[in-house]
């Protein structure tokens, strides 16, 4: 990749000039929320691009939607389909390049690269997205087989289904939150001491609060009620990714989940990162997932092995004193379904999706114990302590934790990152 | 309740002066959607009143809101809250009422009428509201128990938390469709002979494809992320009911729906009734639920024992030679837990809702044979013949059926009801 003249891009920075992540801001000189895109310690500031004179002439596949980045989401530039996406991310490359053919406009404007490249940290990061429908599958095969393990026993630790279909379930769009936001400790219904009172339940604070590290996918271009999307098309309809953290009260979960599954226990707060990587940024790390010996039906047949993305994962816990402990480090390799085989299968009956549709990975561990995408793994169902730096321990999160999810893929110098997903876990309102 | 001067009001009519009930339309005159009420066999247009001269005396409650009936949801007029909602009814049934205090506005107005009241066969019906999040319960006592029955036997025929907590999945908000769209029989992976294959899918059009008789809710006031909403302040958040129609593909749901709960087996197509009845509309319509036996938690308690509504509730199966059998004849009474209890605990955790948002009550089925809300029930797990008229029969829905559910309460002269909610069974489409 060529270099850029945007100042103070470290090599190490997740914002490279192979990257170009979209997101939605409020700046210190325009509080109405629009669209940037990240460029190492800066943000460049598209709305105010899109007023120079020159825009259409270095956007061209803009024609006729120049608003689209004065929009407070990220809803009409993704419904304007790959294509777009693909030029639009090339303009911004050439744009920022240090042998852009358009100095004038930004490189040597002194007063608009002023106006237009804003430090990360004086911009508000807002939702990127109005999101329709949140989808959460199961996908990452390691996560399903030791939760499994856990509940039913190596023997049956994976449902029939699972090697057949990518097992998935409706989440609660509502409750997203862009990174930073706090997450309150949901109260509900909890069995205190399910071996003894089986059938007592309690409402309290949850004691077994979780997060979950996920991939999370924006769906760009909608498909009609009735009409399936074909695992060949699949992959244009993907806008871009984004990290997820699916946070879940454990205790909450294991009383109400049977016979319909997850609902309070996940749906008081998901939290994603702010900046959506498209999916073109992404093409480089392909890789092989999970391999699965299941004979597929036609409908899930990608006709490619590689199908997955290598994205390095990390989780950092924060204890409420300061100590930062990595205490995940993971692939997104690690998935036995593809994006496009979930899209196949979530539309498969009919069901219509949505410009802004969000469907999350499911949790995504390793086969290693340092590889587990949540606590009831590390803690072997809350079993087991986790050893954090200071000295202190975890099973599950206590108030004031402040988890982290981070991604990255490729070199030093052409690093392609999702910007962290933080939250911090907030005390239980009761009432 | 007072008699109306609007002509053709039949008093059998759902629609009398004590509804009201809010839609969407558009009409010959006006193509894009807007606000109606329903009267007899007329719509009134709200967006056509609104431009009266005297609209803001008549309806001084909607002071800063004159244009919300002409938006193309009914999402604005909710979110003004209870108290205009009952204000803004009061003042229709004034304005339509034989001793008007305003005849020139509208009844002695032929100019005004002949815009405004339009016969309901010449506008299209539109879906009320923007539904940002869908949720189905589970809240009818002897549908739960009826299916219990069938997969597990009376002993464990319902979980051991059916009677502790409204049990609810979050469901497809973007599959949602208005009364009278078509309903395309979805394909999925299905069992053909679970004995025989236990393990074994086929992708084939769904063999078992359901109806579910359920009454829908719709949230006019959000509650703030992380804030519960109080079983006593619950009512407050409810704009008004529908029918609901939650179509449902059994042979999918068996194979798909462990351990996430239902998914591909839902998510294809809901249907719904056009017109919205006020909250206000059911208050003379009050009774007892289903008793339920078990001590509940306190934010449960409901400190009155009339939460639930006496609908009278029938389903009409319509085959493709025309015959029309009704199948089951019911009454929302059989509702174990009430909107407000299922409110409160959705909101537990800090969930937050938004207005437009849909709550399903879950199917509802009587003690009684007769009085059963979904086939699987009637048809005993598709063992047992349904008869028809014409000696047809069915155990499920065949290509070319109609189903149309009916929901009225009220005496003659007086009825407030629903509309039909109605949707034909197209063949698959394979692909």
């Amino acid at each position: 990749m060529e270099s850029t003249w945007v100042p103070d891009v470290s090599p190490e920075s997740p914002f490279s000039l192979a990257n170009i992540p979209f997101g939605i801001v409020s700046t210190p000189d325009d509080p109405s929320p629009h669209a940037a895109i990240a460029i190492g310690s800066h943000v460049l500031d598209l709305k105010v691009i899109s007023s120079h004179p020159k825009f259409a002439e270095i956007f061209p596949s803009l024609n006729g939607h120049h608003g689209v980045f004065s929009q407070p989401t990220l809803n009409g530039f993704a419904a304007l389909g790959r294509s777009v996406h693909r030029a639009v991310r090339g303009s911004i490359q050439e744009l920022l390049s240090t042998g852009t053919s358009h100095p004038e406009v930004l490189k040597d404007n002194g007063e608009l690269r002023g106006k237009a490249l804003i430090p990360q940290g004086s911009v508000k990061m807002h939702l990127p997205m109005s999101i329709g429908d949140y989808t959460d599958f199961y996908a990452g095969y390691h996560h399903a087989y030791a939760v499994g393990v856990m509940f039913r026993g190596p023997q049956n630790a994976l449902q029939p289904n699972y090697t057949h279909l990518p097992v998935g379930y409706h989440g609660r769009s509502s409750s997203i939150v862009v990174s930073g936001t706090p997450v309150r400790r949901p109260q509900g219904q909890i069995l205190l001491d399910p071996a003894a009172d089986p059938g007592k339940p309690t409402t309290a604070p949850s004691r077994r609060l979780d997060m979950e590290l996920e991939l999370g996918c924006f769906i760009a271009t909608p498909n009609e009620q009735g009409s399936p999307v074909k695992i060949q098309d699949a992959e244009q309809h993907i806008f871009g990714y984004v990290l997820l953290n699916d946070w879940s009260a454990r205790d909450i979960q294991s009383w109400e989940y049977v016979p319909l599954g997850p609902f309070n226990s996940k749906n008081f707060a998901s939290t994603i990162s702010p900046w959506v990587v498209l999916a073109e940024a992404l093409e480089p790390f392909r890789t092989r997932g999970v391999e699965n010996e299941t004979p597929l039906q036609e409908y899930l047949k990608e006709g490619r092995d590689d199908a997955v993305f290598d994205i390095e994962l990390e989780v950092d816990l924060e204890t409420p004193s300061g100590d930062v402990t990595t205490i995940s480090a993971t692939s997104s390799r690690h998935l036995m379904w593809s994006f496009p085989q979930m899209i196949a299968h979530h539309t498969l009956g009919g069901c219509p999706m949505r410009t802004g549709d969000l469907l999350g990975s499911g949790t995504i561990s390793g086969p290693e114990p340092k590889q587990r995408g949540s606590l009831l793994e590390m803690s072997e169902g809350g079993k087991k302590d986790i050893m954090l730096y200071g000295m202190d321990v975890r099973r599950f999160l206590k108030d004031g934790d402040t988890v982290t999810i981070r991604g990255i893929c490729g070199k030093s110098g052409d690093r392609v990152g999702f910007g962290d997903c933080v939250g911090r876990i907030q005390a239980a309102r009761l009432g």
